[in-house]
C-alpha cells in the first residue's frame, strides 16, 4: 500500500479532518497522480450530508495534478505528465454504453471516483480531496498545456456535465441557448455555449447577475421572476439548460423552450412532476445528463484549450475545505471553489 | 342559422341523445360538410365524464364527409368534394406557432372542434357526432381519393397525434420504434412507423396481441410485464411512443429508450412524476405531442394515401354511439369505433 494524506468526513455533523490515507499499489494499468487542485462540487456536499454516509468518506471528483509513477503496462503517461481526472474511474468496458464510449452510463454502473466500489478489490474509493490518487490510465486525461490546472479542475465534473448535453443537443452557431442558474455548472454552460457559437442567455431570479452574465459572454439575461420578460421569451430557446441545484418548478422554464426544443435538467436530479401538457404544447422535451464518457471528456478538454475556457474559481488552501463547503451550501461562490492540495504533505 | 341533427350529452349520467342542432350560416370562408363518418376518440369519453361538463356537449373531432355548400370566398372546395376535419377548426393565425404551421400549439389556443369557443361569435363549438358541420375552409382537408372515408376518419385525430411526434423525431428506415399500448393511437402508430420504414415493436402487457401486432406490420412484440424481455431490450429504441390512456409508471418504458432517444407520451396527459436519474442514465428525453398543424395533417393524409394506411375500425350506426362509448371505456375495440352518421336525417 501507498500512503498519502486527505480530508475525511468523520462522524455526522463533524467537519472534514485531515487523515493519513492508503492508496493501492499500482496495478499494471495504473498511474499515481499527485493531486494539485480539486474542485468542490455540489455532489460533495450532498454526499457529506446524506443520511448514513460512510464516516470514511473522502470527497472530490474533479482534479488535476501530475503523474508521479506509472504501472508496468502504462503506455499513455509518464512521470511528470500533467493530467486530469473526473468523477468516474472505471466501468465494465463491455456493455453497449461502454462500447459507445458512454462509460458514464455503464450498465454495470461506473466506478465513482469516491464512494464507489473498486471493480477488482471491492474497496471503497476515496476521492480527490487528498494529495495522491491512484487511477487506471484509461480514465486519466492528459491536461492540455494551455489550461491553468487550478481553473481546469472543475471542467472534469461541472464542465463535462454541461458539455455532454450541449453537444448531444447539437448546440452550435444556429442555436439559441438559455442557462438557468449561474453557479458552478451554469457559468461553465454559458462559457461553453458561447464558445460553441450559440446565442446564449442567462435566466436568473434577479437582474443582479446581468454584469456577470455579460462578462461570461452571455448575450442576454432574463429575470425569471418577471412574468413580462418570461412571456416575451416564450418558445424562444432550442435548449434551456437548467443547472439549479434545488427542487423547483420546471413549468416556467419549459415555456421558454422552442418547438421541438429541450429542457435539459442537470442541477437537481430528484424526481420531478411534469405536467405533460407543458411538454405537449410545442412538442417539447425534457432531458437530463450527468458526467460524461471518455471520448466526450477528451473532446471537451481539447475544445476548452482551443477556446480558452476554464472555470471562474476561488482557490483556497485545502485546509479551508470546511469553509468552502459551508459557503457553497449558501451559494456564496463565484463560481467554483478549488482546493489547493499543496498544503498537504 | 342552419339546422341539423346530432348526439348531445344531456345531464350527467345520461346517455347521449339525438337532438336538433343549429349550425351557423356560412361565412365567406366557411364550408358546410355533410358528416358521413366520425371516429370515437378517448377524448370524447374524457369530455363526457368530466365534472361540470356542459350538458349541450356534442363530441366528435375526427370526421370525414362531403362538402354540400361553400361560402362566397371559398376557393379550395366545391360542393361534392370529399373532405376531412380534425380536432381544431381555427387558430389566431398570427402567433409564432401559427406562422410555423403549428396551429395546434397556437399561443392564443386553437379553437377546438367541440367544446371550443368560436373566435367570431363566441359560441361553443359542437362536434362531429352530427350530420352537418360548418368549418373554415382553411381547417378542412381534401380527403385523398384512395382512402376509405370511414377508416380514414380516425387519421384526423389518432393518426395525426402519432404522426407528428414520429416525424418530429425523425423516424425513418434507420429508426427503431416501440409502441406501447395497442389501441386507437397505438395501432396507427405501428402502421405509420412501419410505413416510414422503421423497425417497429409493440410493447404489450401480454403476448396475446402478438398476432395482431404482426398483422399490423410490427416486427416484434415485447411483453412489458416480463422483466427478462425488458432487460434484453434495454436502451434499444430510438423512439418509444407511449399511447397508454391511463396513468402508469414511465420507468420501464424509459429503460427501453436508446442513448439520446425519446419517450413520447401521447396517451395519458396528466402530470407524471419522472425520476430524473432515469432520464440522465442514457441522456434520454421525455416528450409529448397532440393533434397536429395544418401542413403536417395534409402531409399525413398524402402519406397515408400513398402507403394505404387507415385505421382498423368497427363501424357502427350512430344510434349505437352509447354502446361504442361504453365499450371504449373498457377497451373493447379493435381499434377504433367509427360512427356512420347516415342514420341521422
Amino acid at each position: 500500500m501507498r500512503t498519502t494524506v486527505g480530508w475525511q468526513a468523520g462522524p455526522a455533523g463533524a467537519e472534514l479532518h485531515q487523515v493519513p490515507l492508503e492508496r493501492r499499489d499500482l496495478r499494471p494499468d495504473d498511474v499515481a497522480v499527485r493531486v494539485d487542485y480539486c474542485g468542490v462540487c455540489h455532489s460533495d456536499l450532498h454526499a457529506l450530508r446524506r443520511d448514513g454516509r460512510d464516516t470514511s468518506l473522502v470527497p472530490g471528483h474533479e482534479f488535476t495534478g501530475v503523474v508521479t509513477e506509472v504501472g508496468s503496462g502504462v503506455t499513455r503517461f509518464a512521470a511528470g505528465d500533467a493530467v486530469a481526472v473526473g468523477n468516474i474511474v472505471d466501468s465494465c468496458g463491455e456493455c453497449p454504453m461502454c462500447e459507445r464510449g458512454q462509460e458514464n452510463f455503464c450498465h454495470e454502473f461506473p466506478t465513482l471516483t469516491y464512494d464507489g466500489t473498486d471493480r477488482h478489490d471491492g474497496s471503497t474509493t476515496l476521492g480527490g480531496y487528498s494529495r495522491e490518487y491512484v487511477v487506471r490510465e484509461g480514465f486519466t486525461y492528459p491536461l492540455p498545456a494551455g489550461l491553468d490546472p487550478a481553473a481546469a479542475a472543475p471542467l472534469l465534473c461541472a464542465g463535462i456535465t454541461v458539455w455532454e448535453p450541449l453537444r448531444a443537443l447539437g448546440v452550435g452557431p444556429d442555436s439559441r441557448v438559455a442557462v438557468a442558474g449561474l453557479g458552478g455548472l451554469g457559468h461553465l454552460a454559458v462559457k461553453l455555449a458561447v464558445a460553441l457559437g450559440a446565442e446564449t442567455t442567462v435566466l436568473s431570479r434577479s437582474a443582479d447577475k446581468a454584469e456577470d452574465a455579460r462578462r461570461l459572454g452571455a448575450h442576454d439575461l432574463i429575470v425569471s421572476t418577471d412574468e413580462r420578460q418570461l412571456a416575451a421569451a416564450r418558445d424562444r430557446f432550442d435548449v434551456v439548460l437548467d443547472t439549479i441545484a434545488v427542487p423547483h418548478d420546471l413549468g416556467p422554464y419549459l415555456k421558454l423552450v422552442a418547438l421541438d426544443g429541450t429542457l435539459g435538467v442537470v442541477g437537481y436530479l430528484g424526481p420531478v412532476t411534469v405536467p405533460m401538457m407543458d411538454l405537449l404544447a410545442g412538442r417539447k422535451r425534457l432531458g437530463s445528463a450527468g458526467s460524461g464518457g471518455r471520448p466526450a471528456t477528451a473532446e471537451m478538454l481539447a475544445f476548452c484549450a482551443e477556446h480558452d475556457v476554464t472555470a471562474d474559481i476561488e482557490l483556497l488552501p485545502s485546509k479551508q475545505v470546511n469553509e468552502a463547503l459551508e459557503r457553497l451550501g449558501r451559494n456564496d461562490v463565484r463560481y467554483r471553489f478549488v482546493l489547493d492540495l499543496s498544503d498537504l504533505s
